[in-house]
């Protein structure tokens, strides 16, 4: 997507053939910069310093990380040695460790005078694939905000609402719930969309507004608590999110207050949608909410804000009362009854184990 | 209620009798300070800058307003030119304008001579009667977390989720959605609160946090977006909030955000009351989502936050993408049948006509 009016992936490979560029996202939304990766060890921390984040930009940025381990020294030995650092920077990224995994096991059994252009070359496959599988869920996502436009006033925009940033800075372009929007917006179909500032890591607020903007898409940030008043209100034509994990029978396990939105969605009959890419889905899990742990992070993320003072300086700031404790839960389970459809890279269907049997009937197949 | 251990009210007639002193709310919860009101243009300006704020408290500093005039000058043209600048403070304030038009009232009638006295006794009295109808809502109240109590297991918590601020803070004292929690913690029930920190301008995080710390009540900021995951999950026995303006049906605006939470309780079974004093109830309108037009504020209370630094500065930052557009809702509308009680002064009833109706038959029918 855009970024100053030129079109901008979040990672690429430079003109040398051999160094790699990121967007540095710790940066963002108060400067665009980019960081350029040499070797290894920078791919590994600018994983682990979260530079690159969301389950696919990461899986393509330990891909490239290979492909710099092996344009310094081809051995074996390296190849191991790339991978475990890699590997470290995430521990729980299934994402992270796929990637790897590819790229190890196509490298391990190649002679390695070949093993630097077959990982650059696979390095570049895996972003393009990510970047075909959301083009995809785009397409596929376009059909239902075409069909909302049909029920709007003549140039009306679409009321799109979305929370966190399932975005294309989170991939390595289109994004997932945004893939849908930017597909709109780019063949002239007015939307709007009101992004969910997304507390506590405003996630919504920096990245999704940030990328929207850049793209050109009209969009109005709101606090969390807004959803509801707007639906009731007929302000929101549908709603889109992503996930971080669907089970087989539907239930989506995304940002944390998603499961609020889809009861205010269900309540006001405004449909509700998941876009997601199918190797999210978790053919072994049919209870969300019983079933999936949620993750608590550091209290720290709820109680100090960081924003950019009127003079220009990144300052972080305590914002809850002195000495009271604070809960920071990540993530919530949004039950399929509420969920509307999943947008997939197969086609869209009913968030039921029946609707995703369709679309993927030999892995719904395996667990059952 | 406490701070510091010492028990204290939001405002209070000093000994010399004649001035009158406030918290100082803008300093919360960063420092504790009072501000000393010794003339009527004192007072406006600490309800223009909301030094004072919650409409109870509003209409109490309104009226030793007054009091501080007549101590000036008692004549008609003083008592005209205090009520008009009071007034002229914060223009839509309800409670505000029933205080003065009281204070005034009264004086008029009475020779000059007497009206100081007259002003400062009916100030105090203005003051006791919140204080007294908040402690009702408090007893009242107390009766559902005690039957909740009976329903945990022995010293487990009654676990209390709570929006915005509806503290002792926006009143005289003991607030109102806080009352009953005051009541039980103070029996000795254990109760634990969950502050929504209730964005944008987090008066769960600064002001609920801080005096029910301050008060030593056990409780927990989370983002707003947390309370449906703890519903899904067990961790909330019931909700209490407060209430800006209540239908006559039983339909409650109150804080943006609030109708989520009533969602996500309905959802999982979770009682949801709603604390009141009578005089928010609107017996001319029923219909709160149609009716209660929603106040739109400025997008700085979004896209700015106050904060202390570490070294103990207060700083604003601005925390989203620079150029992306903000909207700021208030209020929204929680309908009636998302309500599972009322509690007010009178006694507790059905969130509906005919539940108000029996706590208030006469009010009941003036508009029916």
């Amino acid at each position: 997507m855009k970024i100053n009016g030129r079109p901008t992936r979040t990672i690429w490979l430079n003109d040398d053939g051999r160094t790699v560029e990121v967007i540095d996202q710790t940066r963002l939304p108060f400067a665009y910069e980019t960081l350029l990766l040499q070797n290894v060890e920078e791919a590994a921390i600018a994983i682990e310093r979260m530079v690159v984040r969301g389950a696919p930009l990461i899986g393509a940025t330990a891909a490239y990380g290979m492909a710099l381990a092996m344009a310094d020294e081809p051995s074996d030995a390296n190849l191991e040695m790339a991978s475990d650092r890699l590997m470290r920077t995430r521990p729980t990224a299934v994402n992270l460790r796929w990637a790897i995994n590819r790229v190890k096991s196509e490298l391990i059994d190649i002679s390695p005078k070949d093993r630097e252009a077959s990982a650059y070359k696979l390095a570049a496959r895996i972003c393009n694939e990510d970047v075909e599988i959301n083009a995809s869920i785009g397409r596929n996502g376009l059909e239902i905000i075409k069909k909302a436009a049909t029920n709007k006033p003549k140039n009306a925009p679409v009321n799109v609402l979305t929370h966190c940033n399932a975005g294309w800075l989170a991939t390595v372009d289109w994004g997932t719930a945004t893939s849908p929007i930017y597909m709109a917006h780019d063949e002239g179909i007015p939307v709007h969309v009101w992004v969910d500032e997304t507390r506590p890591r405003n996630q919504g607020a920096s990245l999704t507004a940030y990328e929207l903007g850049h793209h050109g898409v009209p969009h109005t940030v709101i606090p969390d608590n807004t959803g509801g008043h707007l639906m009731q209100h007929g302000h929101v034509d549908l709603v889109i999110t992503g996930t971080d994990r669907t089970t087989a029978a539907g239930d989506v396990c995304n940002k944390i207050g998603t499961y609020l939105k889809a009861l205010a969605a269900k309540d006001n009959s405004v449909p509700f949608y998941v876009a997601l890419p199918s190797p999210t889905i978790d053919f072994a899990l049919f209870d969300g909410v019983k079933d999936i742990p949620i993750e608590q992070r550091t209290g720290d993320e709820v109680s100090k804000m960081t924003g950019i003072t009127e003079d220009g300086s990144i300052q972080t700031v305590d914002i809850v009362a002195e000495g009271s404790p604070v809960a920071n839960y990540a993530f919530d389970v949004t039950p399929a009854r509420l969920v509307t459809g999943l947008i997939t890279e197969a086609g869209i269907c009913d968030a039921s184990r029946e609707g995703i049997a369709t679309l993927f009937p030999d892995r719904a197949g395996m667990t059952d």
